[in-house]
């Protein structure tokens, strides 16, 4: 008899999670799982915004796929995913078409650009590997041009962010300790260098703690990043981006926009035909869609409601890897005709870093951390995940033990 | 009584030699001695191939003005120079005006583009430390973008060297090695990536050894460069370069060109009113201008002709600073009203480096040297240098001690 074939869709925090905790838990003659990837590596979508500032290297983030499956276990296939047909019970890849007879959706997100005139064009994102090393070279690239010009222009020493939530704020974290290495490297008066954050909001973190979000903008601030709230970015063009603030028009001239205010599921999920809200699946507690009971969602692809505030739960790692676990235990429910658990997120804590020396957070909804306990706070976060991946050697090999400063 | 004033234009290598011996050389109260210069640093011309490749960080190539001086016998002065008065015996700089009694030109180089269309706005070269280090910058840029784009566009992937000389060889050799490195770090197929010369004699490193010549050719293409021999740039731009040979049009598309096939004396000679051959000023034996006997004339922007072939002797780091050790010796004489001496040179040896383990080189216009024992010879050559510059510190912080591989 045929084992069943269970498909998992995309390496990130919930995809790889549930691969190793099925590779785990399942025995050999129980089904047979493939994993699909773009790219041979899984990384870490939370570290992104400092390879994007070139304060660590992205070889510190990704991690070789085939190192922490059990290939004998796990069927690994680098391939890109054109389109589910859950009707068919099959996946198109760009190469192949796979049948499965359970499917993990765990596809992640896309830049949402609303579109903004010239957004998707001319900005840069933070959304994987290849786009945070881009923006890395990009900074690099424009300094070296600037330092080398007769003719100096200043848009190539500006940098935009816009969007102010974690990924913006991050960045800004990063970058802002960055800045004086890059003008010792290329020789530029660091006063000439702007950077500058857009949030629609009137203050950053929208939805945090309001008094950890003012100490991040005082701690920002002092390292010369400047905050322009309550603006809307309207237009990106290659030289310049345009803002409006109290129905005034703004030109800031920048060779760099970051593009860090919005997110959405990957689009296969729409174009697949699955039933979407705000182009996510609205799972039902044991992580599956309602229409096919052969298919589970996690991450960013799927959508719960917090029956306490009746707003989604944010798209986070923190959220994907805990839902990990129950897909995995429902898939080996399904296999075993037991029962299935209902996913009921425990949001621990929170910490936004804010460059490599400071951070801020909050514990079990209720403590603040702010400074280097919020770092050392960040890198236990950190540091837990590794193990749960890849256990100690992966640790040592990954893992942030800088502790203190 | 007031101090006669010499004045030295350029810390190129015929600059700062001339400036450290005369320094050596005087007693406080015989003359006072500015040196101007462009940058706070001097630079070893002759290593820049290596910073634009990458595989040489560009501060190890330059050297702080102020950390070679002495600052109690020379003044140094970081300015631009604009034009030179001879007849009113100043110097125009964009800050102030200087007047000389002894005047030392050292200007240097600029790329020659010899009217190729679009030459000079899209081609870089390797003449200084801002645009090596943003050719290094470019390749990095460009390999990072072709690694992140959907549509790949394989010109980010071509690198066309017009000119197989010196600059062009030692470049090739540098960048070949690189290219692995690169390709790992931007996850790059070693396979796509074209390196392409294009020199206009039937053979690189035209009026060198035939046999070291095919030597370097051989020991490059084995590392996958591609050699267009009796060909000529006739267009450049920013996506392709067009290329002659054979009455044959053939286009090549590339984001990056360089141009390594010509140099011409910094312009400034010209504009200052000397007469002057193929735009540098032809000098005495005596190193002085025909014209001005205040004004001695050193490195690229000095024309000597070898009596033997009638040829220009050619611009090298070597002759440029053989000559400092007359200038200065002749300054010396002019102030103590002795006899000036005649310039000879001695043309020692000429190393091309062709990457860090592999090099030509011929001694004493007889020994031929290639392989291991060239790059030792070369780096012999380059830490010579630094200890006749600024000593056994000098040496000890920038020399090159790698000898083996």
């Amino acid at each position: 008899m045929k084992k069943p074939h269970i498909v998992i869709l995309g390496a990130g925090y919930g995809g790889i999670m549930t691969t190793i905790k099925l590779q785990k838990s399942l025995n050999m003659n129980e089904a047979e799982i493939t994993l699909v990837n773009k790219n041979d590596y899984h990384y870490q979508t939370t570290w992104l915004h400092e390879n994007a500032a070139g304060t660590l290297h992205h070889d510190r983030t990704r991690i070789p796929i085939r190192n922490i499956i059990n290939q004998e276990k796990v069927n690994f296939i680098q391939d890109k995913v054109i389109l589910i047909k859950p009707e068919e019970k099959k996946v198109k890849l760009s190469e192949v078409e796979l049948s499965y007879d359970i499917l993990v959706i765990g596809l992640g997100f896309e830049a949402a650009t609303f579109g903004i005139t010239g957004l998707a064009e001319n900005a840069f994102s933070i959304g994987n590997i290849k786009n945070a090393r881009l923006l890395r070279e990009h900074i690099e690239y424009n300094f070296a041009k600037y330092s080398e010009q007769q003719e100096k222009d200043p848009a190539l020493l500006h940098i935009v962010i816009g969007g102010g939530g974690f990924t913006g704020i991050e960045f800004l974290g990063e970058i802002a300790n960055r800045i004086p290495e890059l003008c010792k490297e290329y020789d530029i008066d660091k006063n000439l260098v702007r950077i500058i954050n857009i949030e629609g909001s009137s203050t950053v973190l929208p939805g945090f703690d309001p008094q950890l979000s003012e100490y991040a903008m005082n701690s920002l601030e002092a390292r010369g990043v400047e905050f322009i709230t309550g603006a809307l970015v309207k237009e990106c063009h290659p030289d310049k981006v345009i803002i409006e603030k109290n129905n005034k028009t703004i030109h800031v001239p920048t060779a760099t926009t970051i593009w860090a205010a919005g997110v959405r599921a990957n689009s296969i999920v729409g174009k697949s035909g699955f039933t979407t809200n705000k182009g996510k699946i609205e799972v039902l507690s044991d992580m599956r869609t309602p229409d096919y009971k052969d298919v589970f969602v996690i991450g960013d692809c799927a959508l719960i409601i917090n029956p306490e505030n009746g707003e989604p739960y944010p798209p986070t790692a923190q959220i994907a890897i805990q839902q990990s676990d129950i897909v995995a235990h429902n898939i080996k429910a399904l296999l075993r005709r037991e029962d299935l658990e209902s996913f009921e997120p425990i949001i621990l804590g929170t910490v936004a870093s804010l460059g490599q020396n400071d951070a801020v957070g909050i514990l079990n909804n209720k403590y603040k951390f702010y400074g280097w306990k919020a770092t050392v706070l960040k890198k236990i976060i950190d540091n837990r995940y590794l193990l749960k991946l890849g256990g100690f050697s992966l640790l040592i090999k990954k893992g942030k033990f800088n502790f203190f400063y």
